[in-house]
């Protein structure tokens, strides 16, 4: 089905994406919900208006004229599935449903993807951090010095993880102000922990899970089964981190400074329908001790073959030293994660615990099993003491002001001949100097 | 001032507190912000559309049409302490103010307290939950067997916390179901976990506290100095535990489903201002190290003597065993807290991290040096093995299905021969039986 939108061979956006977003544009500040076709951004609040959306049978498309995805989330996934369905058939050639021909809504409803400014496509309403990968686990557990074996024993039994901030969720683009905290003395040091800036500062990549459909109730649970109709969709995450802060006060009761100065996503949330042709199984692990039956996975494919990508660069810092060449530090794959996010899912509600739409689940860092493919500095430095080369041949271990980290994420495929990607687009931050 | 409203001499709300919540009633189930004196519950939006807050300067009064205080909460300090002396004006005896002629107004805005419902009076961001007093922290410590001393090395340092889960707060009198989750192996037992409801259900008493102002921008942060302004005012919060399952899943990430069950909170938030006449110092603490410069109080009296005190009765099973008369289980002060909100406040966002009108603060279990002033069955029975005896005579270790927890607080004093109490109401749950 090709559109007749122009669409680069490459791009992450095939007309078998059709992510959800929302942005605003250099002529209204107002936020719209629209989704992106190639290198085009489709306004769906003006489709909906256009009436575009009329023939999609139980859809009320005024979920479009809100300033966040989060009503459009909460349809069920029926609704969901006929209006993304919808979406591809306006934007395909020759289609019955198409808008090729209708030029003055086009105009309306399209703008160029490098006008428009993104924003937070949902309101978060709470946001949790878990942990799924058994190399990064097993990493940090050692690196962090957590008292006990490297991989908590709580780990093969439940995906852990622990309740995240909110509000300091930012969409990509959002420049991360370096966190100060209390940094703890040196080993054998006899004064006490000093207060000032971070000084290993770290990104971590993630997938994040945005919750659509009704949720559960107080008292209720959700089963690993409900993961399609209660996940909307997945974006990218970049947990930022303040190793030293957060090795200080994580015990007992888990990251808090550490981690809550910034949270970035990226700003497409990509359906898990159009994630479906790249379903593929979990790692195969041994020596698994049995799991509980309300972790039990009823779909034998229930992760998803995604490249991931990260680079640094220093842009401010380093450009002037002459240095501008993205440094590659990461390739790394979501089916690396040792848990699926329906498991995440039934986890997380299986004490009774509520999720609303626009909810949102981080996987925890995806590092695989080869060198390249961890997903943090705090794993590809070893804890700062093996450093890592610059693409202009400088060593480095932990982030610097000016620098620039960027995830990209895409499941690549040819559909006859033409380009199936469906891709994320970019998750970026930039490093702010602390505080004086 | 005496008010021309009744007021017992033991109430909680005299005249000199002027709480603020949210509620409805039997005719309609629309939600309006209110405040109580005495038995009497005052229908703040009534009152707005009454023109009763037209001379409040700078006011827009407006926000008393909102389903919750939040864009209350986020006015500056010195409105919402004009808005509360008005409202004090309003129902005194003989003010110039004074709507005790105005028959019609009164009929429309007042409701005996026994005929409205409450509602949650914010919509909560985000909830943190710190874990500020000593005595908690080294008791749980030691009976959690969290690895390393009972106090753990960042608590004389810092106001330990962790993020809380916002979705399962709920009003007093929501009924709390007992979670279900992965239950540790016993000790040296060569089975794994089993998954089935807690055994170990526990309350906590705490105070948590309530974000107002603009708070800060991400990056940016506050000071203890901001308390006045950025605390909108406090209610009681019941932080539900599941022992054995928090147990098991919280290293090293902190509690999880051991705590997102539910978490109840008392229909009234008491501002700063009314609890000035009840201001006192932290606890002396012998042998404490420097603290950093950030977590100075500048306020020589930051925390507030309030007593609390704690009941349970099984209501439905024991009752049929003929006993119906409550436990008195704890008699607290919130003065035994050793880090104040102002301390909670700039730690929290010394990171950068955001803070919204409504977000929530919980003190942690306010468990004092007395057996009696112990705030949790963990540190009443030693974890379970020391049972207490109910006013029944029976012997009891966790909290039995039907069991209902009381919370309440109060400072006392009188003004002028009146009641001059500043108290919160009750803040109460009932113990569901878990799912099967």
């Amino acid at each position: 089905m090709p559109s007749f939108l122009p669409i680069d061979p490459d791009s992450d956006f095939s007309i078998h994406n059709i992510p959800f977003g929302v942005f605003s544009t250099a002529e209204s500040a107002e936020k719209r919900c629209g989704t992106r076709i190639g290198d085009t951004v489709v306004d769906l609040r003006e489709l909906c208006r256009g009436k575009a959306f009329d023939e999609v049978s139980g859809f009320n498309s005024s979920v479009f004229e809100q300033s966040t995805l989060n009503d459009f989330a909460a349809q069920p996934l029926e609704i969901r599935r006929a209006v993304r369905s919808h979406i591809q058939a306006l934007f395909t050639l020759g289609a019955s449903q198409s808008l090729e021909h209708n030029k003055e809504l086009l105009d309306k409803a399209t703008y160029d993807a490098d006008e428009v400014k993104m924003h937070l496509p949902v309101r978060v309403g709470d946001y949790t951090d878990f942990c799924a990968s058994e190399y990064h686990t097993a990493n940090a557990g050692r690196l962090m010095k957590v008292p006990g074996p490297p991989l908590p024993p709580a780990w093969n039994h439940l995906p852990i993880g622990y309740h995240g901030r909110a509000s300091s969720i930012v969409i990509s683009g959002t420049p991360i102000t370096r966190p100060r905290g209390l940094r703890p003395p040196a080993p054998g040091s006899t004064t006490g922990p000093t207060f000032g800036p971070t000084a290993s500062l770290d990104m971590e990549y993630e997938m994040a899970a945005i919750v659509g459909g009704q949720g559960n109730q107080l008292g209720e649970s959700l089963s690993t089964g409900d993961v399609m109709e209660n996940i909307f969709g997945l974006a990218i995450m970049n947990d930022w981190s303040a190793r030293e802060i957060q090795g200080f006060e994580m015990i007992p009761l888990g990251p808090f400074n550490g981690k809550n100065f910034g949270t970035t996503v990226s700003p497409w949330i990509v359906t898990l329908d159009a994630l479906q042709p790249f379903k593929t199984n979990l790692p195969q692990r041994e020596n698994v001790p049995p799991m509980a039956s309300y972790l039990h996975e009823a779909d034998a494919k229930p992760t998803f073959d995604i490249e991931l990508d990260m680079t640094v660069v220093g842009e401010f810092i380093l450009a002037a030293a002459g240095e501008d060449e993205p440094t590659h530090v990461m390739h790394s794959n979501l089916k690396h994660l040792a848990y699926s996010f329906g498991q995440m899912l039934a986890h997380h509600t299986v004490s009774g615990c509520p999720m609303q739409a626009g909810d949102m689940l981080g996987s925890g860092t995806i590092s695989g099993p080869e060198p390249k493919s961890l997903a943090c500095l705090l794993e590809i430095t070893e804890r700062g003491t093996k450093p890592f080369r610059t693409s202009g041949g400088q060593e480095r271990v932990w982030l610097q002001d000016g620098d620039r980290v960027d995830m990209t994420a895409v499941a690549k495929r040819t559909v006859g001949g033409e380009n199936g990607n469906v891709g994320f687009g970019v998750c970026s931050g930039v490093v702010k100097p602390a505080l004086v």
